[in-house]
């Protein structure tokens, strides 16, 4: 019978994680159509995999279907959510309040996921002491004290790619658990911390790549 | 013999080709100390894949290495490039002069591969006229006008969501030849028009997951 949730099995690839975050997304914009249920052939369709990859996926961490109506909606989203972690808030510190650090601010996707900026730092005598949302900035030396007095688990780091291991080691000796990194250079943290890190570049050159190719398919 | 490229064949993996960009910035940091030549193994450690699956990637484009002496990292970093569009300059529209396309537009890592913003675009009447760097934000109703005008390549689309695809349709009327999209949704556009998204709550969410998970395993 349907809707048992297991802990992974260790080894959940990267591309699966990945999806479970996209099937969210597309059971979200159902529910918000009022649709009652789905199946693993639409999720599928909807991603661009097929219905067994959809269950091969869903199987790492229990079996959420039921015979004869398929996945609730109202049922999977909470276990989605539960699978990413974000059935909860996180308290989430931001370093680095230039323009990049700023639009993060003011992007509302994060808000809606549940993480929620409840610190901030940079180097900047004259960002340090501003408020921002309800809170101070503050200086980037205060990380180690504040991020676990205030409980904060994830560090977003949006500042130059020079200054970004500095503060990564510091969010790191203040107990943070991961790291989502927009730096572009490739940073080194201890096993055991989460780390994500967008490259921006690398993803437009994935684009000239496309477009390159494509081009070359089309003339040759 | 080495340093053949050629035509890559028509399947080349999602996988390889970031890799692609991500061997181009450790052949980049090994020029910048000096460093004469690499090796598959030297460019696998540095990425976490093993020499094998480097000369894999590669050999999707040619034949890069020289007997006895590895890939010669003078040689290799151009080819990539190649391989990559990035050996050449694009010129690029941005769309949504907000905080995150204001970021965007002072984010060096792109003009440093060679994207360059040369149109802005915003439907904001308090921006359209203003300048940015050397060129006035222009009424998104221009792009149709503006972009095969002024030979612009790739659109960026910094916007909110609900007016994404609005602004994805007139590029592609446009006839730009890819997308960057930063809008947290899915745009459809045509087949042939190259397209890569970014949804950072979606990578925000891999993180939540990680640290999630890994919590699990400490404590159970």
């Amino acid at each position: 019978m349907g809707h048992r949730r297991k802990p992974p099995s260790a080894e959940v690839p990267k591309a699966t994680a990945t999806r479970i975050s996209l099937y969210l997304r597309y059971l979200q914009g159902r529910e918000a159509v009022g649709a009652p249920t789905t199946s693993s052939q639409q999720l599928g369709e909807a991603l661009g995999v097929t219905a067994a990859q959809v269950r091969k996926d869903l199987g790492y961490f229990g079996q959420f279907g039921f015979p004869g109506v398929g996945y609730k909606i109202s049922h999977l989203i909470p276990e989605m959510k539960k699978i990413l972690g974000t059935d909860r808030t996180w308290q989430v510190a931001l370093v680095g309040i230039g323009n990049l650090g700023s639009a993060l601010v003011e992007y509302r996707g994060f808000e809606r996921q549940g993480f929620h900026f409840t610190a901030f730092f940079d180097n900047n005598p004259q960002l340090i002491g501003s408020r921002l949302n309800d809170y101070t900035i503050q200086d980037i030396e205060a990380i180690v004290e504040v991020v676990p007095r205030e409980n904060i688990e994830l560090g977003v780091i949006a500042v130059p790619a020079g200054a970004a291991q500095g503060v990564a080691d510091r969010l790191v000796d203040a107990g943070i658990l991961g790291i989502f990194n927009f730096a572009p250079v490739v940073l080194s943290v201890p096993v055991g911390v989460g780390y994500v890190s967008i490259d921006l570049a690398v993803q437009l050159e994935q684009l000239s790549f496309f477009v390159t190719h494509q081009h070359q398919e089309t003339v040759e």
